[in-house]
């Protein structure tokens, strides 16, 4: 998925930077990580988190960490997952903080899942519309009551925050972030390359019916 | 996703082992992890690993090794992903003496994407029949000309062994086998608290005809 190389120069790679805690989600980073990861020539992934030990998802496999919130912030995409630590999360102010001083840095920030609970928390949503995974929604939508959340999306958009549904909505999301970043073109491909069935529609979304939320 | 207490004598709960190796697809091993470390009543995840210290993907995320190939083989069912790195690992001996050592004692061996050229080259699929990822079906096929290789598939099942197409496709294998081992309900409330849409024909393949393979 990179191009031939060429004499011109190229212009800097996009961080992405995905943002790791105790008991994150699995599939809520590594989906978005590998469609944004097929684009090497474009993007570098750095994973981060407040401290520097490797950082066990809530499935147990535990991540290496490649920077902590004191080693600056030169990020341009910052990715947040959801999982069970986000009920943690959303109450640890040294999380909230690094969000809120980040968040003015970047390009885009992006949630999958209820990450966006932890985004809320941190103020970053108030007078958004935003999503979060369909059946931990009550959960989320109680971090702020100054967020419009909308319950039927795959993932919302608003100006340079998204947020994604539950889980594999992210890889979704991260595709539409790639179509606005490089092209549509370039983001059918990353999705045929990882042979996975790119729901295109942000209102795609079957789940908030089956969670009751309609 | 986990039952209720219960004061009845529960079944052992089975190891998922997760097979790494340099330069590893993401998705290939982690969206599998997901289906699977959601059911963490009946399943453990080890992650293993020719050598114990941490393990690079192709994208860049480093994973933690729990076990190394020395540690025994007490694992119920293997996971080889696929990724830039089989190239190399379908002709690293000390690997193949692994799979070939590791098969016997497993309830289920899958490989997703290029991982069955990994499988074939150890000559455990010669007789059988399998799929691998459908951009990089001419190298894994090359790896074994005593399989018999099915280009148009989501997934391939023979006997206990499993076979998924490109990356994705690993998602959609992993629920069919936890279908098997537990029930098609169980996989059905998987995806759909994952928000992930099952593709439940192992003959779906839109990919195979975009690759030329038909």
């Amino acid at each position: 998925m990179n191009g031939s190389h060429s004499s011109r120069k190229k212009p800097r790679k996009k961080i992405v930077g995905a943002l790791l805690f105790p008991d994150f989600e699995l599939l809520d980073i590594f989906g978005p990580l590998e469609m944004f990861g097929m684009l090497s020539d474009h993007f570098e992934i750095v994973m981060l988190a407040e401290s520097a030990a490797p950082v066990a998802s809530a499935q147990g496999p535990r991540s290496v960490v490649d920077r902590t919130f004191t080693d600056g912030t030169d990020i341009d995409i910052l990715l947040l997952p959801g999982g069970q630590g986000t009920r943690r999360e959303a109450g640890n102010p040294v999380m909230l903080q690094y969000l809120r001083d980040c968040y003015p840095q970047l390009a885009y920030l992006a949630s999958i899942c209820t990450g966006s609970g932890v985004l809320a928390a941190a103020g970053l949503l108030d007078g958004r519309r935003a999503t979060s995974n369909q059946q931990s929604f009550a959960w989320a939508s109680s971090c702020s009551s100054a967020v419009t959340w909308v319950a039927r999306a795959r993932w919302v958009t608003d100006g340079n925050i998204y947020t994604a549904g539950g889980v594999a909505a992210g890889i979704d999301m991260s595709l539409a972030l790639i179509a606005r970043i490089l092209s549509e073109e370039v983001a059918v491909e990353v999705a045929r390359y990882a042979e996975y069935d790119w729901h295109r529609d942000a209102d795609w979304d079957p789940f908030a019916e089956q969670a009751g939320l309609l």
